[in-house]
């Protein structure tokens, strides 16, 4: 599979999962952030040996996990004016960029890709009909070339047309075989192990971990409960429209060709809203797109988390940030420098960035 | 204020709300269940009094009560063949007429009606114009007769154009004074006492029960998560579509006068897809409009249960089924019939209906 694809960002509508890699800046803003010190490889192995005893073992003790070790310390002591009762400790997550990778494309379209692969043989009038053909012929100059009209029809072709639970058979069956085309392997093992750590942290001291993406909604669910202990009710994202069938008797919810809602940028706050009824008082993101919803965070009357994952490891992960198409962190950086907000450089605050990292030492 | 106005549904909007008493019928169908007996007063004192210890202590021990008890304690042994895990144990309550009274309107109509009244002295100009004008005048007949329109006028004026902080502020304010016209005590007294103890029962059993409910996702929120002990996020509704604004630093979501989602009929089953992803296997109604959400339900590969409360107290409650205009329960009684879903006999089934009338004895 090719993929250099000269491709711009298209922004109007689910298709941001389309966004390719082309442009991914390989060199990251270097935040001013002098109590950082590198991760000691030295010191690794007796640290990770430690994990089930420490907080945030995969972290190093730098301003991020001290930032984040004080914050839920203080909420969550009854005597400090700035506790939080339980009922509102919701803390939301984006996933792309923020709980795993996002490179070279963000996985769902892998996913899409691979789905046209797989229905081809039923359709064999994809080989000379555009956008299929392209995909077919792993072209993809002539994909990105299909425009917006292009995209919209692979992504509701892969995505839509199915019942509820086909499609969640669909992306299960998918996900136990696909491989990240550099990584080489499953991309449900490119989860990042730190924010793993983090995730359970914050559920031992009693929040409620939410997911809140701009991928679909029900692509996560079919794999993520599991990866990150999310259950699907806490797993909030772009959608298609649906409608009911009776069935006689043997209901069914199919799958429409339609967008029903985009979940991101502005639309994180309101499905924040929407669906949880609560303002967060903790927020992670990786980009602009998240802007929104940490913004929505730090306006809680409780204090508040905000943490922004900067991708700074070119060598372990990728680096990228103010001119990336994917996981694009411009705005975003200005206003975590302004307001004081924590950001997590990868390569100096995190010890190893994949689980499968842990059981090669 | 007047309460008799001649008004058709209003089937095809989040108007429903406004569909009111007249018509109700007042006689009810009695299902042919013999092992049902009615509700004794004369042993109801020392029953009440067990209420501490017994399960569902405001249930005659009739069939319906049976059913309850004999499903939770099958689905919850862990040797049984037909035990559900915990994380599946999803339970679905319709909110008007299921959990709280719906007569002689949907109790939201009488805040939107209380809140034009409120709001009048800002708007001189309603005076004249319909429809407030006929609000103001208690002239339900007026109304009426600006049809949808005017209704969608009057919805849209009482519960957009707010922040969702003020709307939640306001609903909270009204409820504290409103009294219900005829029963003249607080709507959020209404709630069923025998539903709240089924509700309680079920959380004690590790159901997590959510409300699902063609009333407005906000308006319920502010009210009902103190009444039922359900947290914000496990309460579904009907939506209008919400903006948000950043605001110089004091981020607002505005909501906007445009229907987003109306969660009744075929909407409930879609919404319980979108905001849960799990199909339930506990679903309580009252009416047709509940009928798809318990066809899903009964669809579960789990073993399932489904409910409908009957209304057929006319004396402590109202009494209507097949051709109310409101709570129209007519195809669900004839599914429920012939799947052998439980109906409760709210007369001959439920020792009291409210709670206040625990308190009385």
């Amino acid at each position: 599979m090719k993929h250099l694809f000269p491709l711009k960002p298209c922004l109007v509508t689910f298709l941001l999962l389309f966004i390719l890699f082309t442009g991914c800046k390989k060199t990251t803003e270097t935040l001013a952030t002098p109590d950082q010190k590198a991760g000691e490889a030295s010191s690794m192995s007796a640290e990770v040996a430690d994990i089930a005893i420490e907080h945030l073992p995969s972290w190093n003790d730098t301003k991020a996990k001290q930032n984040i070790i004080a914050y839920v310390n203080e909420v969550t002591d009854k005597t400090n004016a700035n506790f939080i009762p339980v009922e509102e400790r919701i803390a939301v997550f984006d996933n792309d960029g923020t709980l795993w990778s996002e490179q070279p494309a963000y996985f769902q379209l892998f996913f899409a890709i691979d789905r046209v692969k797989a229905m081809a043989s039923e359709h064999p009038e994809w080989k000379n009909k555009q956008p299929f053909k392209a995909v077919l012929e792993n072209d993809m100059k002539a994909l990105m070339d299909s425009g917006e009209k292009g995209l919209a029809q692979l992504i509701m072709t892969t995505h839509a047309g199915t019942t509820t639970e086909e499609f969640e058979t669909i992306v299960q069956e998918w996900i136990k075989t696909a491989k990240h085309p550099t990584k080489n392997v499953g991309f449900d093992q490119l989860v990042y192990q730190p924010m793993l750590e983090l995730l359970d942290y914050l559920r031992a001291n009693n929040f409620k971990t939410y997911i809140v993406s701009g991928g679909g909604i029900e692509f996560m669910r079919a794999i993520v409960t599991e990866v990150y202990g999310i259950p699907s009710e806490q797993i909030i994202g772009s959608s298609i429209k649906t409608e009911f069938i009776y069935n006689d008797g043997k209901p069914v919810i199919k799958r429409l060709p339609e967008l029903d809602f985009y979940d991101d940028k502005e639309g994180k706050p309101l499905a924040i809203n929407r669906f949880i009824g609560k303002k967060p008082v903790f927020a992670g993101g990786n980009s602009d797109g998240d802007l929104q919803m940490l913004q929505w965070t730090a306006s809680n009357s409780k204090k508040g988390f905000m943490l922004y994952v900067h991708h700074t490891d070119e060598a372990r992960e990728w680096a990228y940030d103010r001119e990336s198409h994917i996981g694009k962190l411009n705005l975003g950086l200005d206003q975590a420098i302004k307001d004081g907000w924590t950001v997590v450089d990868m390569k100096n605050d995190w010890k190893v960035i994949y689980p499968f990292e842990l059981t090669k030492k």
